[in-house]
């Protein structure tokens, strides 16, 4: 077997991971290249890891005839351009979520894509966490039966700054859209209607930069399954995690990851770990475990696990969740998008 | 002190439960007369716990100037009646859940009670359960902070017989009424507009009935909260009815009540025990501590923990979710219901 | 079904707790009358409870022919001689843990009921509770194959007065004797061998009185499991009463009881309630429990649940402890009682 | 910094597993060689992680002036010879437990290694473990005060093969030694006493081979706390993992690690993981841990943190618990090794 070579554009903290994940843990792949507009420190880390070139454009890692797949893991606003230009130079594409925000390019990166016929997975890297791995995989085998009601707590340890907050399109784009995925990828089907409400309870600075900062947002899917998701913005104890899929014979729910299964019995009480503290901690299982499957679905030839229709349906239900909240009313997926 | 005479008047199934908590937990209280209009069975039992006079005619204990209180455990339809005449014939008054369906006829309950200056306690039991009042009690302290979302999965082991489901008003009125006041009592406010979204997942013929037996209600509060309450008529694995509250400050949940405490470690698994598997069995100690502090707050001529308008607005609520429902749109409880 | 009267001797504490459980769950138990050396407090206590005669001498509870049975609650020391005279008198017999400390007494009781042909049950209520009764009837069903290991955490919030160390007999005696019962009826045959170290690491003044405070005993028994009891007169967190059986098909674990089953999530940690306090909360069930199936033996005329042989067998393992620990040595069952 | 350079004596699965951690987790170490009296498959592994030298005959690594530390992972009766040479030879010393079977002969490493200024770590993993340096750090900190009962789980999946058990010392040696060192890792001194009972319940071919498969080890620390170790050679639902800490101010429990936080909730009961398989699993990052630290050590010159003196007293210990088991008796630490 061949050793497959991987050039990672955009080596910022996402890429960096994936780097590691790659270098540690897929034998059979070599990362020869990285492409960062900034370059300080990125040699200094590129050289730590191996890795033979390290460039400012990302062209030069396109034309490179040897590298056989890419990691897109540069701003958003540039990953459907770098997508489209990957296709074409006929390299496997792994693209960070989202793929855009603008639905038509979404499919143009499809569609070329497609035409191309290269690997395209878009990096939901939740779903191949162990516990909501699990969480699918015993819906799957029917164990609780048909499902009818998907629960998810989703809130973030601490908000991000406010300058983030005005350019990442809010809450339901930077934060909810995983959770968005993750309904769809345990109801197995897709979104009909969406309905959400919001408010900026933590912090009425998000408020003012016209995002809300707590929300509730409930899906009907095709299949009769209704899905549930709550979102903060800020818990006190650190990031909390929980998925509930409940069926007709029984529910499966996975509850939050912890440092240690240590429990303290104290006068005061009994007392075990706070959730893992953040994404980095909590999900570096599932971000190794999404370029295993990457790598495998190009080196046997087979369907990425999540794939471009992914991403832009995700990005979908985001939208009906701001025009729900926007305009007070359940938003059919419809009215956002006609098939 | 002068031992309270009560008057149960309907001696089904929760009359007498009720009479049971009294026997047993209530020692300044006596119950000195049971009516029910079948009597079958009730001479026995009431001879069993002690009880003087078994009537058929509930209007020979409101006419016993002995008893200072009765508990009006009748059918629904019968409650407004009922109440009514009994304060009027000053009695202190405990009166089984909902008190009509009827919002004109609620208020004209509180209305002659008013008047009478009785106490009137609703019976919203679920208030005095451990899990929950502990809930109540370590947000009030201030643990958790300002309380943003509030989150009840209330999910029955069983669905009632579709006779039932007919004439019950369904699903909001005979079930999620108890969650909508569980989210007021945790709230601490009143609600300002519902939504909700249902399907009839578990049996068809529930929904050939008019009701659903699936249905997730999102509520908005006065002071900001959010609650969410997902309701199922069959949860297989028993009575499932759990709630978070999470805050500014950190968050608190109530898990179910088992038989015992046991895990079993098997080449299977590691398996504990199911929830409670009903009402009787998970509630019966929230059963006994309203009854304690309905004849508490007789005694000190206190306020009741649960009042009129209590039970007031968990109605104004559940008209609201239907309303959603039948509309597929939120419903300001200003419709409903103009103060 | 007649009912059965009651005489109860000795109204303090557990005297007290026993009539309350006949009063409220014993439908077919009335407690005629009741004896204590000390009267204050106790006629009216009895009134309370609608119990007839009150007597300072228990003969004349003996004498009462209308009384079927009686349950020992005085001092420990006074139990032997009152069991003996109620048998003769005719009368089935609840005798309160320990039956005595001198092994040809307790013989001679055994005797004198069998010859009486009544009932007689020993007062090791722990049997009763819902965990470990759990535990018990899942190993007897094979569930967990043959018993292999039993391990037993039994510590109490805080330690007796010192005045009370002096004269219990310590801790194996007013204190291991019930974990001892415990490892016995979970093994489901005898001891064979104990050994025990202890030390007086929770305060000076137990050691200077003779005793230890924490001490860990392992026993052989028949069947070749092995026992092994931790015991402390004080843990911080409350009282810790936890059972695990361990055997050739996996284990059942019983985990302490608590007050509510929430859970709080802070900056801090995630904390869940302490152990119910002490026994009166922890094992409340438990007393209900003893009695229901005590009387069920009278009605019935069955064998008693827990019967002379366990209160003779638990205070041999108690001998052979003290023995070992003073001997430091362990300590066969043999040398303590031929049988 | 200079990259430190290692040699790895024996290339089983422990070598193997230590060389991973290396290579992918120690960026200032590089595996230089690695030897193994069988070379079948080695030089292949080796080759995919980077390892220059292969070799057949240790003498070469030692011989290697490159080379700093030695890794002795080859099998237990050559861990003494070559720890020797190679502190003569100047390289630091990490020796996979246990360093020998006889007392002498593990004095007499401990004192080439003095006399060679070489840095000497011994291969108890578990101390390294999430959970268990918990519960050494909180118990340091204070939290739960001093300690008085610590309380070692232990048991295997499945027994190893007879032959094995045969000439591998037995239970005490080849299985609880590692909870012997546990032992003194919790209570942070020595031993005095041990007592040890056991059985051959799990297979009596076990007990044909001189050795039980059952075992509960009672020991006396120096500062007065109690340890109880509990070893089973199969536990039916996978490897049993537990440890607890009670001190006067608390304690602290450390429960098993599961391959997911999922729980399962069906008609049958709420299911959640069995624990983590067997070592190779369950002590992944603690493999890792005492190589980060090993090398830490080294590279600032400090303790390593498990150090000679604990490879002998853990073996100790083990000889101890054999001598109680074949005596019946408890035995003092001074009769097997005078200080």
């Amino acid at each position: 077997m061949k050793k497959m070579n991987v050039g990672i554009i955009g080596a910022g903290r996402i890429g960096r991971v994936h780097a590691e994940s790659i270098s540690y843990h897929i034998p059979n792949a070599t990362i020869k290249a990285v492409s960062d507009v900034r370059l300080d420190g990125v040699k200094e880390w590129a050289k730590g890891l191996g890795i033979e070139d390290v460039y400012s454009d990302y062209h030069k890692i396109l034309e490179d005839k040897e590298i056989d797949a890419v990691l897109v893991c540069s701003s958003t606003d540039t990953h459907a351009q770098i997508s489209i230009e990957a296709a074409e130079a006929g390299k496997h594409i792994f693209c960070e979520k989202p793929i855009d925000y603008d639905l038509d390019r979404i499919n143009h990166v499809l569609e070329v894509v497609e035409k191309a016929g290269v690997k395209f997975q878009v990096g939901f890297n939740r779903r191949f966490d162990h516990n909501f791995d699990r969480i699918n995989k015993v819906t799957k085998d029917g164990v609780i039966g048909e499902p009818h009601i998907i629960k998810i707590t989703s809130r973030d340890p601490e908000p991000p700054p406010i300058a983030y907050v005005k350019v990442s399109g809010g809450i339901f784009f930077d934060m909810a859209i995983h959770d968005f995925d993750m309904a769809r990828f345990q109801a197995g089907c897709e979104a009909t209607e969406v309905y959400a409400i919001g408010d900026s309870l933590v912090d009425p600075e998000i408020g003012k930069a016209g995002d809300v900062d707590t929300a509730i947002t409930t899906i009907k899917f095709e299949n009769g399954a209704m899905a549930v998701i709550d979102n903060s913005r800020r818990a006190a104890y650190g990031y909390d995690q929980r998925v509930e899929v409940f069926g007709s014979k029984g529910s499966i729910e996975a509850r939050n990851d912890t440092e240690t299964n240590t429990i303290i019995r104290t006068a005061d009480n009994v007392a075990s770990d706070k959730p893992l503290y953040f994404f980095l901690e909590r999900y570096m299982g599932s971000f190794v475990e999404e370029m295993k499957q990457f790598f495998a679905a190009i080196e046997n030839d087979t369907e990425p696990p999540v794939k471009g229709i992914d991403g832009l349906n995700s990005v979908i239900i985001a939208m009906a969740a701001k025009k729900s909240l926007d305009e007070g009313r359940p938003v059919k997926i419809s009215e956002i998008y006609a098939v």
